[in-house]
């Protein structure tokens, strides 16, 4: 960190930010230049707050320099996080899919669509059971029916189950049946959730807030890592931008920037992205080839008649034609896809 | 709602159509024009999801032509809600505000405020006890201990607080002390949260969320009302932009929008809006010139020393010359400000 | 400007480092940390370039901590630019007033309107010749027999004109008869037009860009001041966000920003800004109270068959009136408005 | 288009309406509804504007179905625009490449890079001779000094020329040397320089602007189209968003967005859309991916010395390198790649 002040600042002001600075932990290091007095802070600036320099007398202006986040760097940890699983890892080399409904609608169509992707070699399957919607007046979910039915459905298919938590009111029983906990965009900040969700050690899917930068997704993985619970799954799945033609703007420059300053696994999800089903495949294809670690994609047997988010969601024929073309692409992007 | 198809749409399609329509309750109306056919829709048109409509065939597209809320709506209540408190009122033609510091940080910081606050005769002080940082590592709020010196400046000085609940594991809490319960704007979108809260029949305070449209924050507001909590008050605080020497954008449009369409009040925060001390003053004027019914602001008697946010902080000085200005403004704009 | 480098930065890297600074004038301090190393560069560091340091070895942050504008910059001169007209000035406590149409659309209309303005105390009328519109098939203005009707009107009712040059090829003919060039925020962007508009050494209106940041703002302006054109008048009307509620977002905490850091006189556009007549008044009130040094205003006396922005411009009426609420508001912000 | 009405809205407003849409060539549909009545218009509606309508009394809202551009869309013309050269074609299935400094900044500097992208087997070197930039005081281009450079170097190589026009001013010069006339984001909406561009009937690359929608940038072609040269390239280049951790946010959501739309070829510009060279080789990929028909890339021999946006470019060696992924992926994407 950095402090600027005015060249002529009153020695009393300058100590007195000394002292301040030192009572952190941290060393002051005074910069003097030709229009102004720097500075330099060193130590674990971490512990300071912009907000408790700016307004010292003298203070023109604070700089930050370094990250906020810590346990989700690569500072911290170099090596990729990879997320183990008995039959799947998330995060290494393989690429991974998770594929299914937005939400549960019926036994039926659960079990359908479950045999579909299971059928095609898929390992993970996305299905809400408890749907948070803009509208009170949206289908909410199933609820406890659709946690049911995905019980079953794990049971009879061996197919992992990812599935969102909306609120702490139901976290024994989504932990009791997901495979991974998803965090969805509206609860990014939700950091109770995030703390709740953490401790209770299941792989948890992290999605970006529509508004959230990089490094608000990152600090608010960091409330789940200081948790002890290193595995996370970020999910980038479109911010809020002033276009109208697409849903989201799906923003796959996060990926690479991502994987350059943190460790954990980055998955995209195209249809919320984009929001327009015969665009999808495209936003597929470009999201691993930007370096996402797998995608997440709304796969419905009948999507005319889904209960919410059909007009974004591939057909079950769709979905396959696109994971050949991910089959091909893998390994230009040095990937494997054993699919 | 409008859905248009191919002007040679097979009539299988178009009986298809029709026959969904009326099964949801509503009234198709066949437009026939010279490059396409349009299906105008009549009736209860809420009930429908453009979702269902896109994906079925010959549709080219599907237009919303109604507003998705209801009980916050203007067509549903046209006079304006005011909430009734003992000793005040909001969302009438007395303009109110709320003030105090971003969080409790000791006994005696709140009580100092909250003396210099009853001194001036304000009613409502706003503090956290629980408080949402982006980041894990920032002062996260006294907690507990807060709550606990909210409830003693309560007894105190009679003023009503403000406060907000980041969580239902804080509800009782939250509720057994707050006059007004705030939901930030990182949970405006958690709707258990809204609903729980709601349920409290306490006055609700919701901040719009960073990302979120007018229309987002009505729907969000909807979801409490549809618990018969009408007593709703509404607060803009800045949103996301590309824009970067202000802390957020603070959007007083969303004032007369909200004022034309909803009967709920609507106070404006320039403190997080602008987010820089010495242009609140300004915002706080503009805010109710654009027709906010008040002012939520914050106010430390010692910014510089306060734990969390003192940038955006008033002191008691800065404060009371603002509310002068305000005195003087109110009549203008058809207000009274009995202060 | 402070360049960070790897604690360990081999002492070669340090030495170019360092002899780049030098060569562009500047000073480099060497500051050890105790996980960094940083340069802090004082003297004329406007001659640097950040990009010209990113990349070389070792580097891994280079941050700027002063302005890149200079001339529109308080820090230049500190007292407000004050335009002087033979009977007006724009900038000092005097608040200005700019309004009519969106275009010139008949000789008709624009002598009615401007025999109203005239009649109200109104010395500055705005009227497009020249309309830059997002589709080639929209009505794009008169032109020269916009320009000619201008001028008519100019010698029959002494009104300052102005309005706004859309490229160089039109120069003579605007710098003609405008007293004041608007420069529209489709071109704040268009260098060259800056330069050649502020050669004619004719006061300036800019306007805020759709995606410009004050800073942008703020260096456009810097291209006319370095043409020796010190009359400029910056104008916000208004940026791109992702609200669908309103035109655009008016964003009023520019005003208070531009206040602090430069010199020059902001006006207020609300018609463009918010975009809907109904809520114009409103913001006009906010804009004044956010310390704007003035308005422009589409006043149309037929809003309802207007070629263009019909749907945003006031009639004279509901225009008296507004004007009525801010000769009231006008002490208040320290401001008068002899109208 | 369609108009809402109010139910009870009189006959005379109702005829009103109607004779207005005749008038412009239309045809009113009557529609009565439950709450509503709404009017469907058919024929040439882009003739009509819908600010003419959103005033006249008893309207309540105005809808338009329709895409406002013609020429640019592929309902005028289906098959994809080829653009041809003599040794090259744009928009086909194969894919262009685009590559070159920012900026000409010596005769040596361009040589040396012509050199290389030649030997490389590259077609279209880009290089700015005219650079409009943010601020006054940063590299503004080696002006005529650089066009004269630029045809050296065309002649020496044989290589075609892609570089920017800035200015009607400099319409003869530039035209009598480019091979693609560009124009920057700063200027999409300038029309006026791209109607007289489009005169030239010269190959025009034109920039997504930087808060332009799809809609508007395929509205800005269509000014192109207008004076009858259907030789436009789009080219995306990222947008304005709230993420500060990459220069822009690069929309590829635009490819096929544009692909579904309009039969022009749309490239896309990875190196300023995400601004850092080490995550550009990722984005061109993605770009491919997502259906681009090729890459516009800054490439410098030593971008540690590049007078402008040296920390976006590639090294030749770079640039290779990506160039090999691109070719192992053409085929998955049905593309030819000849390089």
């Amino acid at each position: 960190m950095l402090i600027l002040l005015e060249l002529d600042a009153p020695r009393k002001d300058i100590e007195n930010l000394k002292s301040k600075i030192i009572l952190h932990g941290c060393t002051p290091h005074e910069i003097p230049g030709s229009s102004k007095l720097a500075i330099g802070i060193t130590g674990p600036t971490s512990n300071l707050n912009e907000d408790e320099f700016h307004l010292m007398s003298s203070v023109q202006e604070v700089v930050r320099v370094t990250k906020k986040y810590k346990l989700v760097s690569r500072q911290m940890k170099n090596e990729d996080t990879v997320i183990e699983f008995d039959n799947a890892k998330i995060g290494g080399r393989e690429l991974t899919i998770i594929a299914g409904p937005c939400s549960v609608e019926s036994r039926e169509q659960i079990f359908e669509i479950a045999g579909q992707l299971k059928d095609m070699g898929i390992k993970f399957m996305r299905a809400g059971a408890y749907k948070p919607r803009s509208s009170p007046y949206s289908f909410q979910g199933l609820k406890e029916k659709g946690v049911e039915y995905l019980a079953e459905v794990k049971a009879e298919f061996g197919i992992k189950i990812v599935t969102e938590l909306i609120s702490t009111s139901y976290l024994d029983e989504i932990a009791s049946i997901a495979d991974i906990i998803q965090i969805g965009a509206r609860n990014m900040m939700n950091f109770n959730l995030l703390e709740e969700a953490g401790k209770t050690m299941k792989p948890i899917l992290l999605k970006r807030g529509m508004s959230a930068t990089v490094e608000d997704l990152l600090l608010s993985a960091e409330y789940i890592l200081a948790q002890n619970n290193y595995n996370v799954i970020l999910c980038e799945r479109g911010i809020r931008t002033f276009e109208t033609s697409t849903r989201n703007t799906l923003d796959l420059n996060a990926v690479p920037v991502i994987k350059k300053h943190s460790h954990l696994p980055i998955l995209v999800d195209p249809s919320h992205g984009i929001g327009i089903w015969d665009k999808v495949p495209a936003m597929c294809l470009a999201s691993i080839a930007a370096g996402a670690d797998g995608l997440i994609v709304e796969v419905h047997s009948n999507p005319e008649n889904a209960l919410s988010d059909g007009y974004q969601s591939l057909t079950p024929q769709n979905f396959k034609q696109m994971l050949n073309k991910i089959k091909q692409l893998a390994p230009i992007v040095d990937r494997t896809f054993s699919l």
